[in-house]
């Protein structure tokens, strides 16, 4: 149509990209979501250098104290071994630690310091405004939809 | 209750985590939805192996012959360095090539090969298994609601 010169099957052109069936196949949905709320939720911590998996790990440190770090993990569906790391992380900034067990002293349990807790608070008023975002683009209604029809995918609805 | 030797508030207990208010929380609900159908579509594809990353990006060249590689990076939300590896090793399987642009030798065009369309096809049975097992789990209806929601949450919908 506009430059007969070139040959048209070769030629390289800036027509938008046809991703084709991807976005009927529910990995694919699901992965292009979950970059979107975390590219977010980056944005949203970045000040507080704190990531989704490490704001996981700091609220169920608060939830179950005295834990040990598998069942953490665990919960979290984080592999043990990055979750050493993780946690590691964490204290050395001194937002968690690690205890000896009383009943078992090669067993440590995990607590949140509170200098973990008071930057869990105070994360909760930006925690709010990122979770405001994607509440407002589908409307509270949907949004809870949406949870119960993930937490079915996961096995837990 | 069970065991008053042991001094209750350090014990490490086998009880269930709680994730408290994790569940509510649309980026920690969607990573833990992604993680679960990423794992069924690794076990899926292992024997091909083809990750869903690599699946995309071949799916894309089908349907999108002869363009740069900045345009499928940017159409899937791939960063254009991760992409680069990612095509490179399609190539050296012999899926994927790259050819010069005729209109700009600097240029290099991207096409999927015979032996790629040829997988694809193969992939097509497998990957349909993958996707009936959730539609399974939600039912057709909820299926097509759970994806136009993630659609919305993406910023497509």
């Amino acid at each position: 149509m506009s430059d007969v010169s070139a040959p048209p099957c070769t030629t390289l052109d800036d027509r938008a990209i046809d991703i084709g069936p991807l976005p009927q196949l529910v990995g694919y949905a699901l992965r292009r979501a979950q970059l979107a709320v975390f590219q977010d939720f980056y944005a949203t911590f970045a000040e507080f250098d704190i990531r989704p998996t490490q704001f996981s790990v700091l609220t169920v440190l608060r939830h179950n104290p005295g834990r040990r770090q598998s069942q953490i993990a665990d919960a979290l569906g984080i592999k043990r071994a990055n979750f050493v790391a993780l946690f590691d992380g964490l204290r050395t900034r001194g937002l968690a630690e690690r205890r000896p067990a009383p009943d078992d002293r090669r067993a440590h349990a995990l607590y949140l310091t509170e200098a973990g807790a008071a930057l869990l608070d105070e994360l909760a008023v930006p925690l709010a405004r990122h979770e405001g975002r994607f509440i407002a683009r589908l409307g509270a209604a949907d949004m809870q939809r949406l949870l119960t029809l993930l937490h079915r995918i996961t096995g837990d609805g």
